[in-house]
């Protein structure tokens, strides 16, 4: 069956997209803005882009007419911090989901702490599992109010006990139990059910063929 | 426990990057290239960035010092066809990740077929459960070699039994069994474990502080 995303309406692409396209980790992001408000928001339109250097990438969408809180903080101050999202703390994520003014800080309602950064003014979030201080390297519009931003990873934060091993930068990835958004209203799944497969050598096939 | 992605070695930022941000959905990717040679393989740093226009991205890694074929015909030709991964065709795809020679057309080394596109000159991959035909709207360099492809998606084509009601575009998202990559060497996750959040609303939430 055949969709033409050129002639629907943009709420019936992201329909198609937002179905199909799963499932997406989540980037928490925290942010301050010019006058030093705190501002938490999840955003599932992110992944990771590169590793030298080491870039993320954020898809924002607007607010109605006017940019997101956290996208206008970004562009603003240029920094920002990525909080990834455990299935521990997924209901205290969905709470900073919530339609508050800007002058609410999502994660006081969320029963949340924040704690500093060490190299951008966002405070990262107490507890979660992995944190990332970014930058913006760069901004993209591709399209009215919407948004990609692009984010260098200065720094990391993983809770010590999902490091396996420090030196060999070895991640207890099953352990960290992250969740990610899937579909419609507000479905989400576990990292549970996995899989393995042996990449293939191009010299083996070769040999077998 | 902190890891400094400024000073640590690029392979390490890759470990500790891949081993956090996940799950991560697949695009697996057919291209053309000016020669007329078809090239698939599959790529996970890749999710949706907006609906309005329906733009996605993916970030691409070289191939040691050179381009990897994939990018070299998105940056030549300005298109390509984002299939989707169900666990029926994991192990196909996974076949698609070998590291053949430019000349090798993966499609058939995986015992697969490929249809032609209606709108662009790379073909979809017969039997994939969703297909968005693309242009590249533009393109960054993150670094030597490491770039971010914008896509503009033109169309999508979804199986038919997994179309709930064309004309609300309600898509059977659960049904697709679509697959994510996760961490290490070959680990993949299954979209089975599922849960709901019901988002929160700021006047609600009022109402019962």
């Amino acid at each position: 069956m055949l969709f033409d995303l050129e002639t629907l309406p943009p709420q019936d692409r992201y329909k198609i997209m937002s179905a199909t396209i799963v499932p997406r980790p989540i980037a928490w992001i925290t942010t301050k803005s010019r006058n030093g408000l705190v501002n938490a928001a999840p955003f599932s339109f992110f992944n990771m882009m590169g590793n030298d250097p080491p870039t993320i990438a954020i898809g924002i969408m607007p607010n109605g007419r006017v940019l997101k809180d956290t996208a206008a903080n970004i562009l603003e101050t240029g920094e920002f911090v990525v909080n990834l999202v455990s299935e521990a703390h997924a209901s205290a994520m969905n709470v900073t989901c919530i339609d508050a003014p800007p002058e609410v800080d999502e994660l006081i309602l969320a029963g949340l702490e924040a704690v500093p950064s060490d190299l951008v003014a966002p405070p990262r979030i107490l507890g979660a599992e992995v944190a990332f201080e970014c930058t913006n390297l760069s901004s993209l519009m591709t399209g009215p109010l919407q948004m990609i931003v692009i984010g260098r990873v200065l720094r990391a934060h993983i809770e010590d006990r999902f490091v396996l091993n420090q030196e060999r930068c070895h991640i207890d990835t099953e352990a960290l139990k992250l969740v990610a958004r899937m579909h419609g209203g507000g479905v989400y799944a576990r990292t549970t059910d996995l899989f393995h497969l042996d990449r293939p050598s191009w010299a083996d096939w070769q040999r077998t063929a």
